[in-house]
């Protein structure tokens, strides 16, 4: 099974393509190089055509001639994704969405909207229609486009009280559309979603999505500070749990990252500082003065709507989620990361054992998070990394103490997850892309069911350097 | 003192006075007779003449009139409260909120409106300005005021999403008048709103109200079934604690309560039938089938949007909270019932243990509830009364297991609350009422300080029967 790069250009010359060596270095790469494990080996990554289909027929025509001709097809939102998600490792079609980014219909509590519509552009459309917005999105808002964010990430700001994007409720329907000879449209709902979803379209292609919305607020964004890390750990985590206060985002910072990595608010904290970032509805913002009233060692250093800042900080969720590790490796470019569980109701108690073991190699960097109902954190600890031993037996202590890891330094589903097969998705793969060309490499599931996770899986399809 | 009613009277002539005997005893009882302890001691109670201001400035009016007169003010919303709460047991004035009843002004997330206002007035105001509603309301809705909710209430239907009334959040402001010679008009926010809120009128009168809005949805209302108590309890539970799927209620009704009592459910049930009563956002209903579909021992019987019953249950919120004791006692006239804290993380084994000792004389209802960010149960249990020592042994059951009672077959605020003076709500009587006419006789600290709770409060000002 070779596959035909030549004729598939040939019979999609009509669409939007893309050969130009630089721009198409450009579609092949994501965020993959926040690891240095990953950088060494996805570096060279590249497709061999990127195409970008204005509507879903010219989707399902892009994958008939993918599938006729062998060519292995990647889908691609914005490339923000961290773990390679969207690299064409075999090479191939770079299938990218950006065309197919229309807001279709919006009602009370929910939007249809295309994949490639940027988080951004979705809220502002929700917002303007009727007051709206979507209730979690990445902190890479203002680039990510939706498609990517239910294929590729897993939660982010709104999570504290939403949960996470698989948690029932948080995606109502998903259009995919199959890798076969003949092409199928499938509707999924319910169970089924879990199909698709976070499954890095190695099964399947997104071109609709139904998805609830919560009201849209002027939320208020805030850094709290405070000089002992356990008060602000107890600050964000007791805040969650104050059901009459609105909050859409909980996070707290470990000095000295707030000193050291953020430049704009260094100057208005010492390197012992600990912070709190959060967002407030403002409708809550006297409830939320009441309980920090009852916390005189937590002082609010900035607010969005009353500062004197002579250089403000930019949005507060663009120092969350994955952007603390974006802002730590740009002063240090040796900070690699970890994504961390600490689940209900050992939370406390594990964030303590990992920071008295590792800190500062590991500095704490905690995401207030709704599982199963309770308040717990995920954590995306920013490490000193210095060798991938090191990094691997960091993240041995953290599992022997029972924190669970997503280790972000591995480009498969199953390695970046609970390093099991998901069936569903394994299942649905052997019938919505028979052929395997489905943004090769990322299942180890499909190309090696015996693996043992006793190594790096490194897929034996890559495409080698040239 | 002695309260001079005929002078009060002449001087408020020109006001919407009302001294009609038929409609006085009307305006002066609420549902104290849901308790057959109160229904004893409070019978005959009446005012001497009501009154309804039409502006905050007819309210000072009142105020200064009857305070000059020595004549005691007993505040009224809608005379729906459980606990004689609104009966002036010392006889003079009741102050009747029906006419002021305007909503103010409605903002994103926040609305003002007058405390005369009925809840399914203010939610059909907030719901055409804006699709907005108020984030719980008592299941009185149809007939309660804001005001009195406040005053009198403690949560109900949204309050497995968004905790209790007392919580931080759940009221942004209130405006109070104070019961002096020359009435102040305060503003309360954070702290200072527990002086007033809960505290029956004793201290304050509440002339202008500022509390969060939800979005308004097309709930969705429905019965789900079970055989298993244990399985109606498990779904209830689970299902709040769903972060992505929007609830408003989810109430359980040990057997045979759905079959004696609720007359329009009766056909399509069983003696044996739990039941679980639901309000599901619209758009969560895809999430909570799949929920649902997990539980094979649940059945739907009945969704408001799609069914076939001959004869609709009418709101299924008009069946929980505290219409289910009304429905119970309807059927059956010796039903009575008891208010109880199952506190996390011990809320399910204490229902156990309750239901194992007490069932079928005290039948489990529950309803699901957030508190410090946990769902615990509040339990309105059906009890079938005797005599008043075996309820107060009931009672005393539950307090040594650790549920604790919030009774209420007591008048005053101690002892339907936690057997304590409430310092702020005292603290701030003696500076706003310092006659002491507001509410007179609800309030144990006032009057006697030293009270041991070694049996009921009898209030030693009570008016006799004639
Ligand atoms: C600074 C930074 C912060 C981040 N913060 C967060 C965060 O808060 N939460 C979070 O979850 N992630 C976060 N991420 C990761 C990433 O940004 C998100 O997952 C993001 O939503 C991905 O969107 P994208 O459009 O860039 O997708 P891409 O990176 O382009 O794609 C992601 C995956 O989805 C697949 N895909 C894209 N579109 C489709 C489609 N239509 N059909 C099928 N498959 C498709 C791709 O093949 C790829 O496997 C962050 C990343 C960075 C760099
Ligand atoms: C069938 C039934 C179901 C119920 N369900 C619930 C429930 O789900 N949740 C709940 O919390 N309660 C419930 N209750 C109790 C009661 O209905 C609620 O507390 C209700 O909101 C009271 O409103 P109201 O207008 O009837 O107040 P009233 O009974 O008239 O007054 C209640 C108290 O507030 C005081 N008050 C009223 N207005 C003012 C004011 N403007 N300023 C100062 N004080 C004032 C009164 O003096 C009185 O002490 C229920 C009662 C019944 C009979």
């Amino acid at each position: 099974m070779t596959a035909d790069i030549a004729a598939a250009k040939a019979a999609l010359a009509h669409l939007e393509l893309d050969e130009n060596p630089v721009s198409l270095k450009a579609k092949s790469r994501d965020f993959f190089w926040y690891s240095p494990v990953l950088k060494a080996r996805l570096d060279h990554v590249v497709g061999d055509f990127a195409v970008a289909p204005r509507t879903e027929a010219e989707v399902i025509e892009v994958l008939r001639t993918c599938y006729r001709h062998n060519v292995p097809v990647t889908t691609r939102g914005a490339g923000t994704g961290n773990y390679g998600q969207a690299m064409p490792l075999a090479g191939g079609c770079v299938l990218h969405m950006r065309n197919m980014a229309a807001v279709k219909e919006i009602h009370p509590g929910r939007v249809i909207v295309e994949p490639g519509c940027l988080l951004k552009d979705l809220d502002a459309a929700t917002k303007a229609h009727s007051g709206q917005e979507i209730r979690m999105f990445s902190s890479t808002w203002a680039t990510a486009t939706i498609g990517g964010f239910i294929a590729g990430g897993s939660g982010g700001v709104g999570s504290c009280t939403w949960g996470s994007l698989r948690d029932l409720g948080n995606i109502i329907r998903l259009r995919v559309v199959t890798m076969e000879e003949e092409p199928r449209v499938l509707e999924f709902r319910g169970e089924e979603l879990a199909r698709v979803s976070h499954a890095y379209g190695t099964n399947g292609i997104i071109s609709e999505i139904e998805m609830p919305l919560a009201p849209a607020y002027d939320w208020v964004e805030m850094f709290v500070a405070t000089d002992e890390f356990d008060d602000a750990m107890a600050f964000a985590e007791d805040l969650a749990n104050q059901d009459g206060i609105l909050i859409k985002l909980a996070t707290v910072f470990e000095a000295p990252i707030a000193h050291d990595y953020f430049q704009r608010v260094k100057p208005h904290v010492e390197p012992a500082t600990n912070l709190v970032g959060l967002m407030v509805a403002p409708h809550s913002m006297d409830g939320f003065l009441t309980f920090l009233g009852r916390r005189p060692r937590a002082r609010i250093i900035y607010r969005s709507d009353d500062n004197d800042w002579a250089r403000g900080p930019g949005p507060v969720f663009e120092y969350g989620w994955n952007h603390t590790t974006l802002r730590a490796l740009k002063v240090d470019p040796s900070i690699t990361y970890l994504q961390v569980r600490y689940g209900f109701p050992r939370h406390r108690e594990l964030v303590a054992k990992m920071r008295e073991k590792f800190s500062p190699e590991v500095l704490q960097h905690l995401e207030v998070l709704r599982e199963g109902g309770k308040v717990i954190f995920a954590g995306l600890s920013l490490v000193k990394f210095t060798t991938e031993e090191r990094l691997d037996e960091i993240v041995r202590a953290h599992e022997e103490a029972g924190a669970m890891i997503f280790n972000p330094h591995r480009y498969t589903l199953e390695e970046g997850g609970r390093q099991t097969v998901d069936d569903r998705q394994l299942r649905f793969k052997k019938e919505a892309d028979p052929k395997g060309l489905l943004n090769p490499g990322k299942m180890i599931a499909w190309d090696d069911p015996d693996f043992k996770y006793d190594r790096v899986y490194a897929y034996p399809g890559m495409k080698a350097a040239e």
